[in-house]
């Protein structure tokens, strides 16, 4: 008997490794899977249809708003992104678990939509490191990298609104961590009440 | 900067292999300490005072009990076991966690008290695993087997009382999931502010 999956949304500023460090739980763990976001920007060299993002155009994507078929939706420099919640609900009710990759706005519309949901917060191990992986190669001026810098610190501002917070200095502690969080939400009693439900009758008859 | 340690109850009924997985918990993480209880018992061969139980007069037990000093206590079979308040007390403010191996009786006294416990309930993997566990070597008539039956299926009716259920199936499997229940609540939001102020301090600024 299996039980639902249970929804995630993790949250980070930029340079935090989130996504690498969801991309190697989904690898390591079939049970997992990340929500591929509707967007109407256009398709970049090297990015797949379906992978990377669902490609629509704006009146699908407005189509689908009007059926009130996103768990969230937001604009960003005139593009919309949204998460389609059809998928996401048929994957959880198949007992699989599902990431979304997603700020804190986006986490703060989740979590009113699924109260279930159980929301991560990844951070920097120093500012230093913080301040180094948004410089990047050194390529960008000086006031793109503070305009990164205070961005990411008011992403940040916000891990006060998550059940748990990972810090990522060691890359496999960080990704052990999510796994554990992941694996304890396995063993809640509602989850182990709908997985054993019949062993559960067995031991107590 | 430390933060304070979690307290954890364990229940289960007997034959489930608590104790086991308790020890192999203790032996392989030194952040988290199992409660010895007073006793107003005998001491019995083998056993050493301060390591299986403090053993106590029945006077100094009941003074202990005037004084508020106990978490839970209880009386089996005519004898007194108590948890000593005042230890789990220090150990925890040193961040360090504390393991109870305890009843669902003992389990509720101490969730009373300390709301933030959280509990753990073990589960045999079959009926006919806990029969054969609780048969043992064959040497007790059937009275008594059927008597622990009946206190192991009345113990695991209050498994629905407890945050996180694991089945102990295979033992390396069920002692994976508790350390993973243990990780995971170290990285709760709570937890990780405690620990980390200094670092959130830093990034925020």
């Amino acid at each position: 008997m299996s039980s639902r999956g249970t929804l995630y949304t993790v949250s980070a500023p930029s340079g935090a490794g989130k996504t690498s460090l969801v991309k190697a739980l989904i690898e390591a763990d079939s049970q997992i899977n990340v929500s591929v976001s509707h967007t109407t920007r256009t398709q970049r060299p090297g990015e797949t249809n379906g992978v990377n993002y669902h490609f629509v155009s704006k009146e699908a994507f407005l189509s689908l708003v009007e059926q009130g078929g996103f768990l969230e939706s937001a604009e960003v420099f005139g593009n919309l992104y949204g998460t389609a919640q059809s998928w996401v609900e048929d994957t959880l009710n198949s007992g699989v678990d599902v990431i979304l990759e997603i700020d804190w706005q986006g986490a703060d519309q989740i979590r009113a939509k699924m109260p279930d949901t159980v929301s991560i917060f990844i951070l920097p191990p120093s500012r230093e490191a913080l301040e180094s992986r948004l410089t990047g190669r050194g390529q960008d001026g000086a006031d793109i990298i503070q305009r990164r810098m205070e961005q990411a610190i008011n992403e940040m501002t916000h891990y006060i609104e998550a059940d748990y917070v990972v810090v990522n200095d060691d890359f496999g502690i960080a990704l052990h961590d999510l796994q554990a969080i992941i694996r304890a939400q396995r063993l809640t009693l509602d989850n182990q009440q709908a997985r054993h439900s019949l062993l559960l009758e067995q031991l107590l008859s």
